[in-house]
């Protein structure tokens, strides 16, 4: 007999589960933030081999034990309220709730018919959240029926660097068919097929990994196919010098294909000008070549679910996908992208292969399989987190939640320009502030190793150009309230000496 | 202030979570397998607009009801003990708490340094399992210290087609660097770098998906670069046909660049032999231009820690990387895919860019950052639901279940035989068992069509090469026993006619 799990273990070990982590989460803060440990330390503690037998009534004890006393240590506290490093990564009890229940349930959701709620919930939930952070209708599905009429929607990704990928397979795929490759029975093009792909020198890295991936760069610094646009003064793309740049592609016999404007860098939360970019693609005539204009808001589109900070999206109307990232601002647990596209034709058919054995009566009536909107074949019922936090927090505790990041981050903004041997180096868009001590990289350096090493807060750094080493604040955690930042700008002020 | 979940609030609906989950599993068998609900059903049922408000106290009461009342009759029950379809994709209680604990502990394990306990336990329990399975150690990472020695680990993906298409990444990066373009002030090649792949026409559609995302096939029927090599009349890949394809390919200046063997292909678990590709690859003298290979053993893998199972890896230390699953037939809910190589640094070369915000001392100090193991940046801590898995059952309990599965499907395959009417169609090399009613395949659409609207069990078909429309019976699920598989084919057979 299988030794499996009797359901009164399941539900005691299960029930002590909830019971750690609520505790943990009501503890955290007696925890150094960064993980204090050496490389090595736990690998080396845990035995050498699995174990041969199957753990008596006893072992679920040593394994809480072994989670308290090897683990814990090691972990770096993400859901810390005096965690300010990178952007944030949220959980929350209905985000934790919902992925409980999709492990529960056990469901796999790469076809329609696999699961149809794990579809359509998606479907559904994904316009809810669209519709709160203003997208256009055209980026919506508006149903899940086959007979809908347009072309847009929505799905969740594992990650915002899987959204940049499958932005880029769904852009080569459109230009590359506008260019007449992809119907092997058109006749032959003048010129091969080049496409050439825009983003800053600001863009997140996972730009550049995905057209590694793709095969349009052998290495990180292979510029063939890639351009990295200039920015201005303030790290946003500089609309002038992306035109300057597609101009002289179609002179040397390039397709612009792909354009990922950042709403919210991960350097310095800047903003890239998505009307201006979209002029440009229209000024140059890359309308016409199909030119697709991703918007990466990983971070920021959460703060869109305000008013207030919708105009970071202006000009989306023209852009062909976005995603953005419940999953760091917006109370719901890794992994949870969502990424919008107007074509969602072009999506899939850079992405869907149908072998036999996937054939069915569901994706036969027309139905979504979301599938072929993704990297992998399976997929978690992701979807029910979400659902969770939306219903639980309605669109006012979301709200409410953004705006108090907002307020907590003037508050500590205006601490460091009230000090003078302090510096911000960046506009404030948004949560992050990004400061330094005036002078030397080395004492910013030190000042940053200091403070982390100490356990208290945590928070990284990055070079700006023409700033240098530059100290990242990224008010974001669930859990921070105004003591903690107060308290983390005395500990920073104090250290500083 | 924003409205969180308070702690109490949390604990009792968690407690509430689990308890509907085990009483879910534990009633699982009263609802129909495959979900009987029209495409719409459930969209159209959920209201249009995200709620505006926050919840009051009822709208957890509300939402669990709506679960119940709106979701589960959506769900395709994957974890019914009658559910025979596709593989099975396993959840078990260890592994739920895995995943619940990973949740509740929110952790980001994209580096090292931002959870070291998230990459040190992953490493350490991809050592174990690639020990039980039975790989060289040349595929471990045997320490997560930098002293080091090898080039090998594993990694835990999200799924096999994202192990494929990284291995595909890996081995395009090799065989350009041996080609000398990688470096760019080497002297330029003779002749462009022009890969070439192959894999089975019975490989899963995975590899296809992969060369697509890779700039490698515009088109699922894109054969520029890719070859589909044929089968044995035993759905292996036939090496004499893997060679000359390989032979043709050298003249025609192609570098023979990746090879998938697949070990228990989807449609029939047909087992390509790698001790023979790999001689294939070493008599054409592919090594030498760093020729991969990747075995993609998702399914039967999990069958190798069994010793008497081992054997369908026969060859496998000439093999570059290995992935499978535990997800799908080791008790781990999914995602959890176990990727192996002996060569991480052509891994990491393909992967890797690290921009500034991503700089620390764990990385410099040369710890494993497992983003440049994988395509997103982010990663879950999905090695503690491994963890548990393989403490609570341990190696002899992982045994004992595989071993039941595969005694059941000797006992269905006897069943399907004494009936004259059916055929077996394909061997039986582990738990799938594939067969048909002899005479037309219309026959055989209409049965399967017949079982599946009864709702009682789930299988699902292929179409084998010479023999047409199959139905597969896979015997994996977690609940599954004799009585099930019994009373499956005693439905089947009744069904018949």
């Amino acid at each position: 007999m299988t030794p499996h799990m009797s359901p009164t273990d399941f539900r005691r070990e299960a029930h002590r589960a909830i019971d750690f982590i609520a505790d943990y989460l009501g503890s955290i803060e007696s925890r150094p933030v960064l993980s204090q440990i050496k490389p090595g330390d736990i690998y080396n503690t845990l035995p050498a081999h699995a174990p041969e037998h199957t753990g008596n009534a006893a072992e679920w004890s040593n394994i809480f034990a072994d989670l308290e006393k090897t683990i814990l240590p090691g972990i770096t506290h993400w859901q810390s309220p005096n965690f300010f490093a990178f952007f944030p990564s949220n959980t929350t009890g209905p985000a934790i709730l919902g992925e409980l229940l999709s492990a529960g349930l056990g469901v796999q959701g790469m076809l329609w018919l696999t699961s149809p709620a794990c579809t359509e919930l998606e479907t559904k939930v994904l316009d809810w959240l669209g519709e709160l952070i203003g997208l256009p209708r055209d980026f919506l599905s508006d149903s899940a029926e086959p007979t809908r009429a347009g072309n847009g929607g929505g799905v969740i990704e594992g990650t915002a660097s899987e959204a940049t990928l499958v932005a880029l397979c769904a852009a080569r795929h459109r230009a590359r068919t506008l260019h007449g490759l992809s119907n092997p029975s058109a006749p032959l093009p003048l010129r091969p097929f080049a496409p050439s792909l825009y983003t800053s020198t600001q863009a997140h890295s996972s730009v550049i990994k995905a057209a590694m991936i793709a095969g349009l760069a052998t290495s990180p610094d292979d510029r063939t196919h890639l351009r990295l646009i200039d920015c201005d003064k303030h790290f946003a793309l500089d609309p002038a010098a992306l035109e300057r740049a597609i101009r002289e592609d179609l002179k040397q016999g390039f397709t612009p294909t792909y354009v990922v404007a950042t709403v919210g860098t991960t350097s310095s939360t800047a903003i890239d000008p998505i009307d201006q970019i979209a002029h440009v693609l229209q000024s140059t005539g890359c309308n016409k070549l199909g030119t697709w204009l991703h918007i990466d808001a990983a971070h920021a589109g959460a703060a869109c679910v305000c008013p207030e900070y919708r105009s970071m999206l202006t000009g989306v109307e023209s852009a062909d996908s976005i995603a953005f990232n419940p999953h760091k601002w917006l109370l719901t647990n890794f992994d949870c992208n969502c990424f919008y596209t107007r074509d969602r034709n072009s999506l899939t058919g850079a992405l869907s292969i149908t072998p036999e054995y996937l054939r069915n009566s569901g994706t036969d009536s027309g139905a979504i399989d979301y599938r072929d909107w993704q990297i992998p074949l399976g997929r978690r019922f992701r979807a029910l987190k979400l659902w969770f936090v939306l219903r639980h927090y309605g669109a006012e505790g979301l709200r409410s939640y953004i705006r108090e990041h907002m307020r907590l981050s003037e508050v500590f903004e205006s601490l460091v320009r009230a000090d003078d041997r302090f510096e911000i180096v960046a506009p404030r868009s948004m949560n992050l502030i990004c400061f330094r001590l005036k002078g030397e990289d080395a004492a910013n350096k030190r000042l940053l190793d200091s403070l982390n090493q100490s356990g208290k807060i945590y928070l990284t750094h990055t070079v700006l150009p023409g700033v240098g080493y530059t100290i990242r604040f990224c008010i974001g955690a669930t859990l921070t309230q105004e003591h903690h930042v107060r308290a983390a700008w005395e500990f920073i002020r104090q250290t500083a000496g």
